[in-house]
């Protein structure tokens, strides 16, 4: 039977959400879009495994465990996106769908945050949508993984 | 009374949607696309005013008239997404949501896909989920009208 | 009979003038523009022709015409001006007196706006002076005409 | 019964040949080349379609045309041979036999002519012939059209 | 009640002080810096909370904690400095008075120390004072935490 | 009671002028400019400062006189334009209004002279119409002065 | 009394081995290669530690271990390789005969792989013969340790 | 009387023709084409010098030698186009008609191909059109020959 | 007998202080801090000699006092920071304990101020404690002194 | 019959070893190696054909040699390492067993011997074992044509 | 009657000699080295103005007072040879003979004295042989003045 | 007895002298130089050993016989200068006083001329003198002989 859990993996800083710099970010704290991400995606059919890590070792752990274990992937890399190469490997190893999503739109901000390191290994991306970003994640990587199913 | 049309602009060679490298970008036409797109459009309240040039000069025509006319904006500006100056300044000048789509994920391409001159100046991106995205962008697209109507 | 005529050429976005950005550009039209151009024209001894497209291809057009048929150019490239070899090209090749225009001081803003593709095909180059720019350049081409007709 | 035309494709500012720089190009004009070139056509069993614009949207529709209805296609991009992303794009999904000539030897020039964004796209490149090139480019596309053929 | 706690932060490598080296860093080691850093901090009234970790995410959520409870952040992020865009969000984010230290001046040493990834995200840099930067430091940051006070 | 006075900066090697480089620059020496630049100013009803020193601290020295007894300020920074970071921190620090001026156009140049490392700084720039230029300049300066003026 | 102790350290990623792109690395598990290592080191009379983590952390730890435990290191830094200063330093730092190894010819592979940050700080690079690479390793390193105690 | 020799020069590994990488060279061996070339000069009214070598060194002493007693020049440099600047010189300094030829298409390969560092010493650039190339070259040479001649 | 004089030299537009910019600055003048730290100066047994020119030059000479009859130097070179070869020289040669001080942290401003040309001739770096930062050095240079003194 | 010789090619300035700069490359002369080299190739069944050449053509042509007669291949290119792209070509073309050998660790040099040139073409790399190197690469050599002669 | 002086000019610190790192520079002081120039001048029947300054704007100064009245030149720029755009357009402007000096190879030094911004405006360049630079450039100087008085 | 031959070495198209690009090298031949600087060696006790080769190995083995067997090399490296990482390594290991010679002066010309790779490895530098310098060169060398003798 195929697994129904979607890993919703979020990098460095995220657990700060709602506190820095909501300007940017919104004020929404990780907690509330945790919750809202779970609940879509039981209305989706999916279990949400839902978490945070400032540790890049830590994500990549937990993206070997989702291509273990899950259906799909969202990850949102925080920092990481711009620097990780060893993300970029565990990702790209990974053969589940997977997609990687920003808060904010990265081509709006700081040169060094233009560059995805780690995009090139997912199916696709998602950035500018804030906290609603995670809601139409989901809904994309359902897209994904029926689509790859009926392939 | 506010606007209710959206406007899907597609750049050079989409066209050819279904005929070109359909390995990279799958066999569905503009044609189809379009179809979906104004039948979703209907369903969630908007006419779509759907659009393909293969003319830097027209993209740029029809996102002053978005500007001037539309709720919102979808742009798959194609090959002009890596080289347009000009259509960053017009979609800078456009101060209505906005969202930038691009079928593959250009992350995973040539070197010189993976630099968007548009992008910055744009709410939110979108990429790699193929005839799909317009969908998932019109989705997101609302949710952006709404908001910034609520605000 | 030595031609009267001079061509005022702007690129795109330039018909946008007074709506876009205006803490950069004032609020003068495009309109506003063209009258006190022309006016000044008038006072100088000169017909304007003024004109604006958002396509490189009639901007390379209007530049060969203006070199078959004018006694001056004046040309306002806009984004066009960081990116176009094309219109260096027909720029080059366009042996009149010529001045390239900017509203704003371009050194003084995003670093890809800091080069100026066209600029090594013109004699003059002027930017910072706001829509008065138009008539310094006006009065800077006569001289150009004048000295090389004296030469 | 297979194609027997030969889209030949003039990029910005081939129309002033003869007049532009003639220590470069030579003082052939562009119709010049026109008869030549369809006249050597004839000989070889194709007829010629003979085409110039300034605009990088009338090529990109060109060379989809040639594409479309073409035995096989040379194009002189001019000045979009070096910028040209959206050109690139057209050219590579054109499936036919084509020959990217240039007038002059675009690497004895100033050093932004020395890359060529387009020449990947296309099976040869010619260059540094001047008029004579369109001859040796028609012969060697017929060769290239016959091996295909054949093979 | 304002919070009397200072936080120094000490990165990867930094436990080895003494042994590493010793010609660019020294022979005290990290135990004596911060037998000497804690009784100086008792002198100017402060309570010191001093850490090494040579793990990133360790080192980001320390930052937090002390943009959580402390009164100011002194942090030698070691080879981070360099690298990590991470502990920048993390910097950025805390909104205390902060320092960012080093043993030696990085300038002097090979090209890849000399950018400081970290320094925009703290108030003041000190460099090349060995063990006693750590004094230094502290009297610094005491006089910011009094500014900011103040103002 | 406003100042009536403008000050003409000209930097390193402008006292050669009529002599280095004729076919850049023209034969006219730097006290014809002196001459015909005073004169226009009494016309528009300025005294103008007119003064040139192969030293970049003198030219520091006189912007800052400039910024504090002045109306106006051209500035001729020669070989300067390209390398002075403090001459852009003069500049910048001295809040009169301001243009920067060159004789002959610098983009058609070598490419060490296509970056201003000052332009940033001033209002306006005008280059290519040689001794002309310091009469449009002044022209172009006064409506700068008026419209902050009036402002 | 030396010690006989080898450290076999290695990087993110690698506990995938055998299941991640096994056209690149080859079918062999990291438990096999730890199997046949450890008899291998056996053989040449020295016990072999042999770890593996996702955390640039814990590598740094255990190159701090490896120092002042072991007689010699070997290390596949697998991503890290290209982007970590800080295990750069930690190798710097550790005075016992050590080696780079990687399973595949990193310069055949993404340009980002050809670059090693850390290759500067040991002793002997291999790479491109997969699993045996551990032998040839181990092989080396003994005939380094001795070479060094012979000295 | 003017010499009729042509010297057709060919740089390192074309003399594994037909074995090196078939797929994208070819079946035909140096020595086919040799005799081909042969051929074709004789119609044409030439002998050709046909000639191989791997050392640099060679090929320029043969430029030399072409220069002093060649009508013209063919020249395929392989891989000593990207990196040959004694090569460049000794074509700068051969004022007799050449062209460079290259059997593939340099701008689709490897980034390090795109770059002829010999191009700008020719007078034409030939590639593409595999061993066919020779006999295209040959004629466009005597055109170079014969516009030469009358001048 | 040892020299008890600290040089702290002023670099460009430094004798603008309190005046320039106070947002980045402060309002606190040059001669304030002239006042302070030649105050500071005493108590810690030290005469200062404090001095500023916008002349490179200037600066060079006075490096070369310093280092002739000075204890100890602190240079705030201001935007010859960035630019002056000559001052690292001079800072070079100059073999008694030095600092290089800046008001801000250089890092949080324009990209051309993040590298310091002269910093790797001096032992410490402080920056962005604002007018408080000549106290700081002051007492971080007494130590240099010391401890050289003591070695 | 499969051959049984291996090909151990030496680049420029290696006749010199054992007298350039013994401190990197140690005292034993090149042939102390080919002499090691012969009795470690005997003992495990290969005859060696040992060679040295300043001569970038004589190594193209040994490499091409080796490739129709030889079982393997062992180079050290010396300098050729960094600039040969001849070589890279010929090292691709030769489809037997290959390794890239070099004496001292190149990472750990000036800035340009990081990068290889001929890496690329190569089964495996090994650096930084001295003379002792060439017995490690024999015997990796051995093991890579005893598993392709497997597959 | 033609001038019978030669200038010798010296850069920022070259007052320093015989101090500032006798192991790169030599034990030899400026002034030796100008009593042995002008004792050699007299030989060569010319008088020698020898000077020196920290201050590019007095360089600059001489620059043009050597053209003015001089000979011949010789400069040795110090750190201005990397960097002054004014002095190379001193020197530029400056038709006399003249000669680079430089006392060490600034080819064996940091990287960023590698590049000489003035070499291009100079006649000849030596590098390298300490102070009796000083006497083979008068002599190359005195053959260049010849060469072109006689020509 | 210590060696009186002086090697005088010229690289590729040096041969060429006279008749490539008079206007650059002047007319004087190889053999015109030769002669005279053998008759120059002479009067300074030296017998000079003058070679030219258009070949990279041919030079580095002579540059390997001149550290066997001369007393000092001056080396006119043509191209290779620009490109040959094997000279310099042959210059680096040759350990007699040695002068890198140009005839033009290179920092004049094309922009990949303006960087030299062998003159790190050589004593000095001299060039743009034309055929004089080999008789500057020869004094200067028997200077650097002489020096090295006598300390």
């Amino acid at each position: 039977m195929a697994s129904k859990t979607i890993y919703v993996l979020n990098g460095p800083n995220l657990n700060l959400l709602g506190a820095r710099e909501p300007e940017i970010y919104g004020k929404t704290t990780l907690a509330d879009i945790e919750t809202a991400t779970k609940a879509r995606g039981r209305e989706l059919g999916f279990s949400v495994e839902f978490r945070q890590s400032n540790a890049e070792g830590a994500l990549i752990d937990w993206v070997q465990e989702a291509a273990a274990k899950g259906a799909g992937l969202i990850i949102n890399p925080g920092a990481y996106t711009h620097t990780s190469v060893a993300l970029f490997d565990a990702l790209s190893a990974a053969k589940l769908p997977k997609i990687e999503l920003h808060l904010s739109n990265i081509h709006a901000r700081e040169a060094f945050r233009r560059q995805s390191m780690t995009a090139p290994a997912v199916d696709g991306v998602m950035m500018g949508f804030g906290a609603a970003g995670y809601r139409f994640a989901l809904e994309a990587l359902k897209s994904l993984i029926e689509s790859r199913a009926g392939s």
